[in-house]
Parts: structure tokens; sequence; C-alpha cells
């Protein structure tokens, strides 16, 4: 858990701003960019750093005790991707090199956050509409960098390595070709993705796109990988948006951590959420879900839906 | 995950009742209580199976594989405990006694499922307002009974295990008497039970209820922990509605696997949740919380606003 100081402390304090700083034109109102894509002089994406980050990379990482609990510096960065120059909402709505270029950022702003050994994880996500916890409208997606491996990313890592102790494969390839050749949780199929409802789905209509081709750490991924994932992220996403009427949603890209060479038994993908259901009680203090969509569905409804 | 094709498979169809169901007068809308407790003939407390169980206790536990999956079906039971035969939406409403008439309901329901030595685990919580995923106002709390130990149930055992390895205390012993003496993010003391805000709080107003004595099975409380505990939720409950302006709230009693006899390494506890902030798409990919209330401002708050 972060406590940061920074943010407003009641969320009765959150308040919506009448213009939009992520605009073209309002380029003064936001930190200095540390990446921008160009088109003749035009930016086409911006990342900037969070303007209430929850960590920052000034400082020296402390470790200390208080009493039997411990506590460490809040060192790491914050940052915000800025997928479009117009006042897009939705990514779906961005051209196809937009998409690709969302990516691309994330893996440039990896690769140079990284070289920095204190950072062990970068965190790639987006939260789209206000339920999914978005703040702004303007299309965007955000990073966060941490001197620790988060909980639940360990325990998928910790999962993937029990399983590759047992059976001397990857789990995620053995998802891939199970479900490739099944088929009745298949949502898009190429060369190079295969996106599917989970068998386990936590969430009506959680999503994976998963690489077909083994590869541990999203920062590695060729140029034709990051244009086939832009194109089954974008495509699916139109595809929730037509079967869902617009919904809110996260996605998040599990990735192995960054100072870790690459790992025989982890595979990165990228998990979208609609965020259709409340979670209730049961489910924050249990990790265990009640899904009332089976995945079967969901995925013929989205395979329905065309591109 | 569960697969539950008895509720409603798109959330718009889950549409809000015109009457109550759960008031007294319409005994007959709910299916056949499994307990009720009475005062001069009125009932004052009913428990009712869920009209739209996510398990069924009819039925054999199978379990079998799907290619690399594995299944089981959902034996299991879901009940509601409808806490008073007025419409009550806030439990800070009701009188002391049925406060603690719910946690004796809690209390009896987990003594009877666990004499099915199929249910491994009995989830006790309350959704309270729709943020909290409550999908009826009248008061009322859930109990779910389970085959299976919950994942993140058990990952809280085995870390009170590691503790108890390293140290031969129990974890919440030592924060009972850490957190007694230090004092800063202490909300209510009494003889019986601690509340407090965890120093690793994940949320804005995280709060836990703990017995002061060590014990790991919410159903061996004795009348007068009983007691304490209910008047200890209803004032701590009453105290968040003041400071924060009636939110939503979850609360999930944290206890021991029914079948495990008493552990020396875990603790039972209620944990409340406020629902003022939306957990976005980092938080629940990686199990990663960013809060921006310091623990000791939540205690303060909470404190500092009266029984």
């Amino acid at each position: 858990m972060i406590v940061s100081t920074d943010l407003a402390r009641r969320p009765s304090q959150f308040l919506r701003v009448p213009v939009c700083h992520f605009c073209a034109g309002h380029e003064e109102e936001t930190p200095p960019e540390v990446l921008s894509y160009r088109d003749n002089n035009h930016w086409s994406l911006r990342v900037v750093p969070n303007k209430y980050p929850a960590l920052r990379v000034e400082g020296v990482i402390e470790r200390e005790g208080e009493g039997m609990f411990d506590k460490m510096s809040g060192i790491g960065a914050h940052e915000v991707i800025i997928e479009t120059p117009g006042h897009k909402i939705s990514l779906a709505e961005l051209s196809d090199k937009n998409v690709e270029n969302l990516f691309w950022a994330f893996r440039d702003r990896t690769l140079d956050l990284k070289r920095d050994t204190r950072l062990r994880y970068v965190l790639l996500f987006k939260n789209h509409g206000e339920a999914a916890g978005a703040s702004l409208e303007h299309s965007h997606s955000q990073l966060i960098a941490l001197p620790v491996v988060p909980v639940q990313v360990q325990e998928e890592i910790d999962g993937g390595l029990r399983y590759y102790k047992f059976k001397e494969r990857c789990v995620y390839c053995d998802i891939v070709r199970q479900e490739s050749a099944d088929g009745a949780r298949v949502i898009l199929d190429t060369d190079e993705i295969l996106v599917l409802a989970p068998y386990a789905a936590r969430f009506p209509f959680e999503t994976w796109v998963v690489p077909r081709r083994h590869s541990s750490h999203f920062e590695t991924a060729h140029s034709s990988l990051i244009q086939a994932l832009a194109w089954a992220v974008r495509a699916t996403i139109r595809k929730l948006e037509r079967v869902l009427e617009f919904p809110s949603y996260n996605f998040l890209i599990h990735t192995s951590p960054v100072q870790e060479g690459e790992l025989e038994h982890y595979h990165w993908h990228l998990e979208i959420i609609p965020r259709l259901t409340k979670v209730a009680g049961f489910e924050w203090g249990a990790g265990f879900y009640i899904n009332p969509t089976p995945p079967e569905e969901a995925a013929q409804f989205l395979r329905d839906a065309g591109l």
C-alpha cells in the first residue's frame, strides 16, 4: 500500500476540470513531457509525469522498521500517456497508428525506466470511464514504476513457475494451444495474437490478449508484434463497446519484473476488465468472484460482433 | 471463480424491485427461512436462502479436468440475513439488540453449516449501499459457504503462519499490543475489542475490528464477545457515517476454515472498507493500492467523531 498525501484527501475534493489540459494547445498546463512522438512538427502522442504522482524518482530508497511494521520510501515514477492531441474519449476512436504509438510509448518508457536498477516493476495500464477510476476524459493511459514487485504479479509468476516445474512447459503457451484447438472461448485469432475469454474468468466479459509465441517481457516485443497487439486491442475494445454499449474498463499489461532476465515460466499478456458489476465485500476480502456470464457466452457475443 | 447462470446475465437486467420483500408482512415472498429470532411472536431477524444463489447445498462435489483446466461443481450455500422487520437502511439505525442478533445469526448459521464436512469456509459479510454491490436497501447481511478456502483467505493464514514460525507469536496479537501502546491508529478501545486503522491500509478509512484475546474461529466467540463486537461495529459504522456522510461500505469477517481446529497463527477479525474511491486498473491486476488518506489521519477523524 502506498500512502500518497499529494492526492486530495477526500473523494469529494476531486473536482472535474472545465478545460482539458491534455488537448493540443494546452501543453504548458502539464508537467514537462518526458517523451513525445511527432509528425510534421505536431505531436501525436505525449508522455508527461502525473501532476499528482503516487511516487517520485527523486530521493533514495530507504527501508526501515516502525516497531513490527516495515516501511519504505516512495521511490518510483507515475506517468501519463496522452494518446492523441484531439479530445477523443475512447481508444476505439483513434487511428491504428495512434494505438500503435501507445504501445511503442509503453515500450520506450519501460526501456528507459529499467535502466534505473532501483525500479523493479513497471505497471502499464489504462482506466477508461468513471467506473474504472478514470478522472479525465481525454484518451490516455498510465505507467507506474515501482521499487518492488506487486504481490499479485509475483503470485502469478510463482504460479507459472509451479506449473513449469511440474510440466516443463509455460502455462500460457499451453492455454494458447488448448484454447486455439477448442475455439469456444476464442474472440480473435491472428498469426501473432490470441484474444480469448479466460476459462476461469472472474468478471463478465473479462478478456485476455495473449501473444502466441513465448516471451516473458513486454518491452522486448518486436515491431510486428506491437502492430499486431495494437490492432487486436483496438478491435477487441470496439467489440466490447458494441456489445456492452460503451462500458468503463481497465486494461493492464501483465509482464515480468524489469530487472529479471527472460523467464521460461512467465508469458506477458494484456488483460481487459469491463467494469459491469460492482465488486462486493467477500470478493475484496476473499479474492473469490461470482461471474454471472460464462466465458463461452461472452466469447460468442464478442466473436459475433464483427471487427 | 464461480460461474452462476442463475443470476441475470447482463447488468442492465438487474432491476430494482418496487416493494421490499424483506419487510414484515412479505415473508411469503422469500424462500422459506432457515433461522429466525422471535420476540412475542414477531420475528426480529430472519435468515433465508438467497433467491438467486451463487451455490446450492444439493448435489455431490465433483472435481474433473477439462483439458488442462480443473472444474468443480458449485456445492455450497448462499443465505441472506434480514437484520430487522422494519425497512431500515443502515445498520447504525438498528438497536444494539438487532446488531447483536446479526452476529448471533452469523455464529449459529456457521455452526450449523460446518456440520456438513464438504463445506470448508463460510464467508460472513455485508454490502451496504449501491457502490458496495448491495442490490436491496433493507438492512441485511449475507453468508456464503464454500467447498474450498478462498485464495486470499488462505494467503492471509499462510502469512500468519510464516510470522508465527519466525516469532512464535500471533501477528494479530502483536498488532493489538503495538497499536494499543502507540495509539495513533486506534479508533475505539474496549476491554474485549480494539478498532483500528491498519498500518498498511489499502483504502481510505479502512478499519479493522480485532478481538483483544487470541482466537482463530469467529464461531467460538462467547456471549460477552459477541455483545462487545456488536457494540463496536455499530459504533464504528456510526462514526464512519458521521465523518464520511453515509458512505457505501463492505464488511467481512476474516476467520479460519471451519473444518480446521484452533490455530495459534491466525486470529479472526472483521474488516470494514468504505467505498470512497474507484479501484483502478493496476489495483485489480497488481494487488497494489494507492491510499490518499494516511491511517493516522483516518483514525483521528473517527476517534474525534464521538460515539
